[in-house]
């Protein structure tokens, strides 16, 4: 059976797998990025990563995810906030060239949502759009398996969409920014504000509140449900995906919201649109497992 | 030289004509289409002006442009508000099995869009996105010369895109939709409040007023800017296109809006996606232009 080597580099840790066809997971090793060490040495740290893999050579490429916009034919990130000295450096060549094996980078959101797409919870479908609900927020529309990265990388930063001009400013990104509304770090601040930070060190403490029946709580969720439904008919009217499929650590609270989401979204949407499916994330690692697709999906 | 039948269908007339392959229109018959007297009726029209059309027989295949959602696989339309009767009726079956000719349907926005990104604006780009904006607003994504019209076709139904949720209810769409807030029909009755029926008889008058200086139809223009800008801003971050073009009769007020728009909307979008361009739809004639390219596009 054919295999393939995911990276999977964030700004904290580096994982390195030997995945096959099938999307399961054969080996994998795990370090700490120490990108304060400088880009050589995390490029080094990574080679040596693959290298410590069985049989490495016998695979038929190198899949990478990383965290920022990505210029996928020159194999380049085009931000790199949480990889500083990234931005521009030619990765997916310097890898490539070492091993003699075709070399593929994408965005790390994109790249789980191809996973997702061909091998969990949208695998039946020809238009899938994912969408990671956590600290931030993130989307992947992926056409017959393949993303649609946009012309700088920069498709699926639904982060920045506007549900609601008429909110406060919070930071660089847009007066009601969805990121700053409806993610884990939204709930947070705005749970804080009405509880305290004792009260509040996460997310999930505004949903252990409403569980409790907090009024308070349970308001701020059903604004949270709102504001999430206004983001997916946004997305809904520009794509018409078959399905969403959502994966993120917000989804801990979907006993919380997720019902109210569902009702407000349908109400938004044409008749004819009323097919579209939400369905979670099923891939355990789908950032490495779809980091691993990329060759799978560009060497066809 | 190849060339193909296009087949403009609206609610009113229908347009039918012979396209060659670099998008040149070489012949072009035209009549009501009388939606009041049946679809048999209408179908038995098509198909007589496509028979005197010159050597029609010799053409690659059939393109279709209708008003409303449609399943392209199944070649039949999903909505017909403009067409009753439509809705569920083989149409390309029809057609395609009359003349023995490959017969494709869509959306007649995606139609055009796909004109233009083929031959028009968008040549030279790999990902187009088209709008309209006129009395309604449309728009259709083009990824490498094909449409993306989602599950249902219903993709690119920007019309109900929220693009400020405290707005009034004014018809079946969201509130706040923008095709309610920044189409030629929008304008024309925000100006008739302001200054009248007589004063405005369409949103062009409206655009006049503010060309003399008047404030308060200055003030409609840049809210109308706005407005638009959030829309742009909102698909931008969905797909990241490399250029927008822009159709519709909205854009002859493009002097008094437009540079606002595009201001307030690269002041809502990030560094890296500054390169998207907007140009003016270029097609004389997109929508039958642009069906005479659907056999072109799916034939290959």
């Amino acid at each position: 059976m054919k295999a393939y080597i995911g990276v999977d580099l964030g700004g904290t840790n580096v994982r390195v797998a030997k995945v096959d066809e099938n999307g399961t997971i054969l080996q994998m090793v795990k370090e700490a990025t120490e990108i304060e060490q400088g880009v050589e040495h995390v490029v080094a740290k990574i080679i040596s990563m693959i290298e410590r893999i069985d049989r490495y050579a016998d695979c038929e490429g190198i899949g990478m995810g990383v965290p920022g916009p990505v210029d996928t034919v020159q194999g380049k990130m085009v931000l790199a906030t949480n990889l500083p000295g990234f931005e521009g450096y030619p990765i997916a060549q310097k890898i490539g060239d070492h091993f003699h094996l075709p070399t593929f980078v994408d965005n790390d959101v994109n790249v789980a949502g191809m996973g997702e797409a061909i091998l969990g919870a949208g695998k039946d479908e020809e238009i899938v759009y994912y969408v990671t609900i956590s600290t931030g927020i993130g989307g992947a529309l992926v056409v017959d398996k393949k993303v649609v990265a946009g012309k700088n990388g920069h498709a699926g930063e639904i982060a920045n969409i506007i549900i609601d001009r008429n909110r406060e400013k919070v930071n660089y990104l847009n007066i009601g920014a969805v990121e700053n509304e409806a993610s884990g770090t939204a709930l947070t601040r705005k749970g804080r504000r009405l509880f305290g930070e004792d009260m509040i060190a996460h997310a999930g403490d505004v949903f252990a509140l409403a569980r409790q029946g907090n009024s308070e709580a349970l308001a701020l969720c059903d604004e949270l449900a709102y504001d999430i439904a206004v983001m997916f008919s946004i997305i809904a009217h520009v794509v018409d995906p078959a399905v969403f499929v959502i994966g993120g650590g917000v989804m801990k609270g979907k006993d919380v919201f997720f019902e109210k989401m569902e009702r407000d979204f349908r109400s938004m949407i044409h008749k004819g649109m009323q097919t579209v499916k939400f369905k979670e994330a099923q891939l355990e690692e789908p950032g490495i497992i779809g980091a691993a697709m990329l060759p799978k999906a560009y060497l066809k």
